[in-house]
């Protein structure tokens, strides 16, 4: 196993202008499984109930997601409630029913203990480390989060943020965590923390990426047509560690191109319901957008 | 002459988060100008009061902007007072004085009628248009506006538009303009107006620019100390067509290095209150930050 991601899975119902979708597939570790898959081998670590539908399952496997880290125990799965307004960037909570993600407890598979590459999605950071505990020294480690745990476990949070290498997380949450107004010096103050690399998405406006010495600002693909945000972010996050994986490589220009997949591999995700889109994505429909982004940004001095 | 703008210069009092200025030189013209007047000769068409202090008479002068078509009449000079709140995307006005510019007949030196490269800054599009009428078919009209004759003038302002071969503007002016809430679907619709090009300028989130058949997204140069936003966008329009003016060419590269160079010449300018970083900027400065900016942006396929 290249790549392995703990996470939700979860059943959520969501309201956008353009349209709803009742108790469909999702989850942070669905979309980030389903963008890495593109890319890698990826095994999902997470909990679902006794009620989760058998074709999900067929549909995670059919794509290549590995599921022997999918615990199913009694019980109701995780779901979330939401809508959408047309300012796109914010989803508003109707309902978060926890149910068996409650207890969960994140047991990695000996098959997946030496993954290179580990995506931390936005759970309980004392989960995020529990996962840290079990693996065996993997390559990179990428963590996202949000403003809960920020406000909320803040503590167990920077424990969490202090031992891997990239911090991913949107704006309001970068300037939330930095306690600072202006994203780029928030950014900075996230590196202190101890990621060597941050990577701040601004949805609609793209993405910026800071190390220490490097910067690196992509604006975001232009989707003439946004049906469902739910998932952008770590659909990216999917990319974003999956081309990492692809490629073997660490350096800036390897960073750079993985902000470039992961914003490709969103912009597919919103512009269906759910994981709709992801579901018979390509890698030569990413390739194909990779190259139409880099048309669409590319300039050159005389 | 080179280059040609009709617009206002102007005293303004400003105040921002981190200071304020009163009666300092501002203006549409006046920012424009000296921003152009980095790549190639500018003269401006435009009118002051008599009590238009001596010494940015002399500021601009040293810049080597012309003043050939700068009318001083008896009266006061055109006054703006706002001020900006840490949202520094949207100026707040607290008054406008008109004063001389109320009456303001823009008349073209000879000098400056064969100029290849007119900029109508944003005044009622009817003296606009006057201007269009007294110059000999330049080679690139450029044309800026505001919500208040999109509001107001709206006829008048389409049949300017008509004639421009390029048309810049922010984003809510264009969704305004457009009557669409899709920046690219506005843009597309900006280009049925008229104009070959439309250029989005978004503030802290960048431009992007528009022709039928290609489409060019830039994020903003990240700056880290905004004192003054006042004239960015005129700035950027000076830098813009300064470059294509210095560069004679008018294709798809040449377009975008443009607005890399109106967005480098932008990012100097919001760093100090009202011209100041213009009054001292060196052709070293922009193509130092060209150059950054390049780094900052460029990325590349394996």
């Amino acid at each position: 196993m290249q790549i392995v991601v703990v996470g939700s899975v979860a059943l959520d119902t969501i309201r956008t202008p353009f349209g709803q979708a009742e108790e469909v597939l999702g989850g942070s570790a669905t979309y980030f499984s389903l963008a890495a898959s593109l890319f890698g081998s990826v095994g999902i670590v997470a909990v679902v109930g006794d009620d989760f539908p058998r074709n999900y399952i067929e549909l995670l496997s059919s794509r290549g997601v590995d599921l022997k880290g999918l615990q199913t125990v009694p019980g109701r799965t995780f779901r979330w409630k939401g809508y959408y307004d047309y300012d796109l960037n914010t989803a508003h909570t109707l309902e978060t029913q926890l149910n068996v993600f409650q207890d969960f407890d994140p047991v990695i598979p000996e098959e997946y203990r030496d993954a290179e590459y580990v995506f931390l999605a936005n759970i309980d950071p004392v989960l995020q480390r529990k996962v840290l505990e079990q693996v065996r020294g993997p390559r990179v480690v990428v963590c996202d989060t949000m403003n809960f745990w920020i406000e909320n476990r803040r503590d167990e949070l920077l424990k969490t943020i202090s031992l891997v290498d990239i911090l991913v997380l949107n704006d309001s949450e970068a300037r939330q965590l930095a306690g600072h107004p202006h994203l780029i010096s928030a950014g900075r103050k996230l590196l202190e923390m101890g990621p060597s690399r941050v990577v701040i998405k601004k949805g609609e406006h793209g993405v910026i990426m800071i190390s220490d010495g490097t910067f690196f600002s992509l604006p975001a693909f232009p989707c003439e047509e946004v049906f469902d945000p739910t998932g952008a972010g770590d659909s990216f996050g999917g990319g974003f560690v999956g081309y990492l994986a692809r490629s073997g490589e660490l350096g800036e220009e390897t960073m750079r191109r993985a902000v470039v997949y992961g914003s490709v591999v969103a912009s597919y995700t919103v512009e269906a319901f759910s994981c709709e889109r992801l579901q018979d994505l390509t890698v030569e429909d990413v390739e194909r957008r990779f190259s139409q982004f880099m048309e669409m940004t590319c300039f050159s001095r005389e």
